[in-house]
């Protein structure tokens, strides 16, 4: 036996003694409470689109267990990172700094805004933007004029910089707080992976002047496809309601657009899912947790492979596992996907950084060593919650 | 009483024989086939999202129905047409020329491709696109250079024309479509309004290059939040679904984009609803044409005021069942609005013209006569299809 053949056999091994027989998807949701009576009042009402009263009570709740005062339902994250983009601020050829390693939603969203992803480097310990090694780039190629960052290269403004919580953990957000106040950047975070994530007991999404949360169906919870705004500033708050539902000014018969807008706005028919959905989150993280801990378990026995655990003082939803090859494993990557997913056990490597892309290869970045070492090394495993239960 | 309250009165009592005791909305929708069924086992299966069968079903439909080769469902009708325009060949600062008298979406659609929408008259007998005073128009003010429609005032090229059918009733697509290839213009339909409505004998979104669709609350039928775009191009098909679902790469397990994409891609639980609200579509159609002549008797005895009917050669769904006063009424228009909606029957008038909207009102235009004009004398009245088989 190889020795790629041989981690690939002892990584199944391991995956298969937590989740047991059969086949496992990457992340499967589970429906267990409310979701058909709600479904059914939603139809019974007649109210199934973007007016009805389970929009305004998924609000109300997201607000309420993310500690955010203001929360905005959205067709999706990446609608609600557009908009959150806009009302940060961001226009046309401005630069937003976002991780290289990161879903695509991240610089389309950008791009969305005609803005330019800068692409800036990853650490090991979160997967999240290496905030130290970034301010040493931004030391040596920007500086503040008039009270914003220019780039020192492109003449370009940085407008923003979007931290992205990769499958569930916390960004260190001391640390990139501090650096964006340094730097005049708006903080615009990509929560989309992180609903139940906290940093130091604080939620995160509601540390940046906005934040964007994701309820696409391999979600911790999902509304079929949907997202959300999370804000503090209540003028933020209604102008994400104004712009989400095509910048319409209120009026018993008039149709009036103050400015180019969007339908952007969550129906009731999926608001009425993500009620009950949200009602069962803290159950949902805590079988996520007990896999995380079972996994630990089992990956404990095997050599050259680490399995990613919450930083300190962050608590991880622990959305997707993660396995992190060691350097000298990566070139086994491709082998263990390969004999993973042939075994019926479902997983993926990171993202192709965004600067591989043809469509985002032209654009500014920093030194991006650490994402693609990571990206070389990463590996998803089964992570539904109802794995974590025993109940395979 | 002066002749405004008279007339108010008259069409309130010409409603309200009609429509029965109650309030009555604009339009509601029926929930009354497979709907439960279908989300039952959508939410079984756990595949909600924009993976499922319930999507392929619903395309698949609605391709049938309307006779396009191919259906590509997505998040909702602005979705659908910002995509169609795309891929009809709309890039940054071209003109697509639209009816100023539209919904809001016409335009954002435009706006969102960076183009720059040209304001277009409509005219009385369908309420869409006034084909022959366009070509006099485009005769005067613009050329056909290497092939391409030159604006000889702005130096712009004029990439596409967008007639959309409103409220139900299609424009003079014989008209249109010759027009388009005398002056080198793609036809992008919106057919957001017109699901069920045909010109001689062709299902309306099926006659330009690409048609969008919308399935909102309000429509005839609805998924929640939804839209389709058409069209009988194999190679815009695949672009269409490509480019709705993040032009991501087909592959087992890598996340490869091969260019700026978006997340539009209609989820499952939305596509359930809509393939038991299509199944009810020709039931719906009867009972919007039942409404419409129960409303032709009640107005036949009101002076001054016209029921729009569908056109010779066309079958209109009747969407939104729509009045218009006559031109000496038209002062009379609000007076008629606040006695029709004290009295628990919703009206509303057409939308504010385009041109007239702050954001839109430096964009170019021909004479809008006939747009105002309608603008100032159209009433839509409550058209839901449950009024119409006597169900009040």
């Amino acid at each position: 036996m190889s020795g790629g053949e041989l981690l690939a056999s002892q990584i199944t091994e391991a995956i298969r003694s937590v989740v047991g027989a059969g086949p496992k998807a990457l992340h499967e949701p589970t429906f267990s409470g409310n979701e058909w009576e709600y479904l059914k009042e939603c139809l019974d009402s007649t109210f199934v689109s973007s007016v009805g009263k389970f929009v305004d009570q998924f609000e109300h709740d997201l607000a309420q267990y993310t500690g955010a005062k203001y929360a905005v339902a959205t067709v999706n994250g990446t609608a609600a990172l557009h908009i959150a983009l806009k009302l940060a601020g961001v226009i046309q050829d401005d630069e937003v700094l976002i991780p290289a390693l990161t879903f695509v939603a991240t610089a389309n969203a950008v791009t969305y805004c005609n803005a330019i992803p800068h692409f800036v480097d990853s650490e090991e310990s979160t997967l999240g933007i290496d905030v130290v090694k970034l301010r040493r780039y931004l030391l040596d190629h920007a500086k503040i004029v008039d009270g914003q960052c220019v780039n020192t290269l492109t003449g370009g403004i940085i407008r923003a910089v979007v931290p992205m919580h990769a499958f569930g953990h916390p960004v260190d957000m001391d640390g990139l707080i501090d650096l964006a106040s340094e730097f005049k950047l708006v903080v615009v975070e990509d929560a989309a992976e992180s609903l139940g994530s906290t940093y130091k007991g604080k939620h995160t999404g509601t540390f940046g002047r906005l934040g964007a949360l994701s309820f696409n169906g391999n979600k911790t919870i999902t509304t079929g496809g949907g997202g959300a705004i999370l804000t503090n500033d209540s003028e933020l708050a209604r102008r994400a309601r104004h712009l989400t539902t095509t910048a319409k000014l209120s009026h018993a018969w008039e149709y009036r657009h103050d400015e180019v807008g969007y339908n952007y706005r969550m129906p009731n028919i999926n608001a009425a899912l993500g009620c009950a959905q949200l009602e069962q989150l803290p159950q949902l993280l805590e079988a996520k947790r007990d896999l995380f801990f079972r996994y630990q378990g089992a990956f404990n026995k095997v050599d050259g492979v680490q399995l990613l655990s919450e930083s300190n003082g962050c608590s991880s939803n622990y959305w997707l596992q993660t396995i992190i090859l060691n350097a000298d494993n990566s070139r086994y990557r491709d082998v263990v996907l390969e004999a993973t997913n042939e075994a019926g056990l479902m997983t993926r490597p990171a993202w192709v950084l965004m600067n591989e892309l043809t469509q985002f290869s032209a654009m500014p970045s920093m030194d991006l060593g650490g994402a693609l070492s990571l990206s070389k090394r990463v590996i998803n495993i089964p992570s539904s919650a109802y794995l974590g239960t025993g109940n395979q």
